[in-house]
């Protein structure tokens, strides 16, 4: 490997990441957002999901307390007030709960967790840990996928409120709130990122560390499709449609 | 050891906690408040206490990185907002730094850590690892020192307003905000103590947790004394006063 490559050839290499290995090119994906789920793979989509979401603030906390600088920890706070809100029912976490009621889903089960895939689990948690354990470059570099999730967004708001008619915009509110909240971050992390990987090797674990987050979106569309889709196997404890 | 002890036991049991071993019973607090330190011996302990208070923030972020309930993030977030502020300049760590300036400490000496003594650097580390590694009631338990804070800051601000000419108000602005907000903090996390310590070892793992956050503080300010008031041996590359 030569030396390091502009903050513009950086930026490139970072989006092409995206462009191969993100999760908008998951089958499971396609199928969500194109109207292709029984409501049952609909509802273990989101239970799974909601699971990723709920866990996203325990990840940015891990991420503040290895700040020493006040002014990151006040830029990454935001992140805490957007999905924990102020009060109890605002926030992103209670968006995705009335998504999650709204699709019929007992909120119990919900918020216990006790119906994931152990798959969904184990890439939250690698995610957690990767982000109290890697460099703090690399840490801020694995929310880099928020750079390509006004898309998905975008294809999943539209394409299931055309698709299923037990879906409305007031259960799918989480993702329109979302889109300018992720635009801000996602530019914020890249231009820290682009500033700080001065080196071959800190340019090479930022994109490592893109792609890390990347596997951990797509394992976790992975183990919904072998669980719920084909071969279909849902694992013992997890979660089991009633139209299944 | 018997059964847990009733919720207002325990409380009484922490209180005689924070009567014993609470460092406003230290040699280095009395002359701090009562006039007898030298200019040197203030910016001493100013300089290594402004350690502590800029990594509470990351102390509370680890405790929040911990939670999975967003209704104690949101809480616990209050004290992330305290120290850091919402813009430049604002918060409980700008305005120990107005205390640094005020008394004649160079900032960027301050905020660099260069001339810490080793010994605060310790304890303030084995603070943030204590938080992140107990138990979520040892963490929360740790915090409760604020129970006696709003009395060492009286102290603190009347005496030191009185004794040091070098001293103003506008210099002392942290302590005049923080009793409201320490006591807020206070009573959240001794009733959360109260309520979520039922068992016997889960009592006896409280009052330790308070008992080995008593011997942070009061570490620190033995380290000011050895250094700086008797024997005064400086450690190599410490802070020296220019009136030392």
């Amino acid at each position: 490997m030569s030396g390091p490559v502009s903050p513009a050839e950086l930026e490139a290499r970072l989006r092409e990441i995206g462009a191969q290995r993100y999760h908008n090119l998951h089958p499971f994906h396609r199928m969500l957002h194109s109207g292709e789920c029984s409501k049952g793979q609909v509802q273990a989509w989101a239970l799974n999901r909601y699971y990723y979401q709920s866990m996203i603030p325990v990840k940015d906390a891990a991420l503040i307390a290895r700040c020493e600088d006040p002014g990151l920890r006040r830029i990454w706070r935001k992140r805490l007030e957007d999905h924990d809100g102020s009060r109890p029912g605002e926030g992103g976490i209670a968006r995705w709960l009335a998504l999650t009621d709204g699709i019929g889903l007992d909120r119990e089960m919900v918020v216990s967790g006790r119906a994931l895939l152990p798959a969904t689990r184990f890439a939250v948690q690698a995610y957690i840990h990767f982000v109290r354990e890697r460099s703090l470059l690399e840490a801020i570099a694995s929310s880099l996928t928020e750079m390509f999730s006004p898309q998905i967004i975008s294809e999943r708001l539209s394409g299931m409120l055309a698709h299923y008619d037990y879906v409305t915009p007031e259960t799918m509110a989480y993702f329109a709130a979302r889109p300018p909240q992720a635009e801000r971050d996602a530019n914020f992390a890249l231009d820290y990122v682009k500033r700080e990987a001065r080196t071959a090797e800190q340019q090479q674990a930022a994109l490592a560390a893109l792609s890390f987050k990347c596997d951990v979106l797509w394992t976790m569309l992975d183990a919904l499709y072998f669980a719920y889709v084909s071969p279909g196997f849902v694992p013992p404890g997890a979660f089991r449609p009633a139209d299944g």
